[in-house]
């Protein structure tokens, strides 16, 4: 048995989110039924993470044991001839027996995408949210960097999260930024985990401070409330990207 | 009579080109249509060049003679009520009677997209050409300055061009320039005029160049020959934007 870490990117818009529901076509399930009609077996899979339905993965990362002939190179080929055509994997390597997706993950970078433009885009809106007013990126970018750090980021999480209940809300986001090509802004952050909605609030929350209805040092303020009601909305799903994923290799 | 100058962004993909044409539908032809919904009238169009099909605009410009009560801010919305959403109307303006989009732009800047990497894209690849091999974008770069310049293009430009056989193919490029950012290569080249599918040959002499097949300092000669053949493919429409349009307004 070899333990392998696959890095996968997909379209997240036909899917109920990476991890298997009991309703809806989960990318995981979608993903094992590939994989067992190249491996003639159906190995559990860890996921780095479980991803909202709708979210898109640009390097999404997996492990799974299991025993092949098949090189690690030539598995990406093999397992996409069964995967639909909004599944890639874009590569493979074995890594050491005990290691897991999900806990030996340093950190996530999510990137968020948004169209500021008052008029709709003519081109498919599945990859971006709009946002119609002008947004001042230089004010979102100090309010980013008021979110570096290790903080308690309960005011960022969305109701019915199990680490909420749990009290278990503190993260360390390492980098937070903000840049404008265009009409296209982008919202990058990095941190070593994430709580239920967390990144789609703190796009909402950075939205806010650039449409000028919240200051940039608001941010220290929000945090200390622990106050969901005190931060932005929740942006839709269609413009977050699980980017990558950094492990000690 | 007021003459309108409007800025158009499109998806291509389902139509044969900007200009009107006997068969297939063009952008002019179903942009027409809208405008004359709201004017109830079909003034002629000046467009500011013709796009090939599957050909995407970001910053389209066309103009219009025209009598209308609505203010020209308001144009876009109004007109935007009547057009498939796969064409938007970003701004209008009034210019001066003699303007014409197309004799009086300066420079047009071209954007070519390629999504460089050896798996496809679970994303929709609509909107830019995939090229497997790694691409070596400081070699491309050195040979997009190769092209800067006052030069005879015919080397770049495709068979039955009108200019072609009129002599006519001197075009100085002010800018060409290369960037990746992760897996995304991205052509940018500003010109006073272009010859039939220059860009795209163009782009694909800089792949030709990023693959190692062909080296930077090649290009000088490609363009002293004004051989076709001695440059490299055409890329495909479908990443190609007519990014703006420069005027002294």
């Amino acid at each position: 048995m070899q333990n392998y870490l696959l890095t996968l990117a997909y379209d997240g818009t036909n899917y109920c989110g990476f991890q298997v529901q009991p309703n809806g076509r989960s990318v995981a399930q979608t993903f094992q039924d590939g994989l067992e009609a190249v491996l003639h077996s159906r190995p559990d899979i860890k996921g780095c993470s479980r991803t909202d339905a709708g979210v898109h993965a640009l390097g999404f990362a997996l492990n799974f044991h299991a025993e092949t002939r098949i090189p690690p190179e030539k598995l990406p080929l093999a397992i996409n001839q069964h995967l639909p055509p909004d599944i890639r994997v874009l590569c493979a390597r074995v890594v050491p027996e005990e290691f897991h997706a999900r806990y030996a993950a340093h950190t996530k970078t999510y990137l968020y995408r948004i169209h500021n433009h008052p008029i709709d885009s003519p081109f498919d809106e599945k990859y971006y949210t709009r946002v119609p007013r002008r947004l001042d990126v230089d004010a979102m970018q100090r309010a980013a960097e008021q979110f570096v750090g290790k903080h308690d980021f309960l005011a960022l999480c969305a109701a019915g999260s199990s680490a909420a209940a749990h009290g278990d809300t503190v993260r360390t986001i390492t980098d937070c930024h903000v840049t404008r090509k265009g009409d296209e802004v982008d919202i990058e952050v990095t941190a070593d985990g994430y709580l239920y909605n967390m990144v789609r609030i703190l796009a909402g929350t950075l939205c806010e401070v650039g449409a000028g209805r919240m200051q940039p040092d608001a941010i220290p303020g929000i945090l200390a409330s622990r106050d969901r009601s005190q931060a932005g909305p929740t942006l839709p799903a269609k413009g977050l990207f699980l980017e990558k994923v950094d492990y000690d290799l």
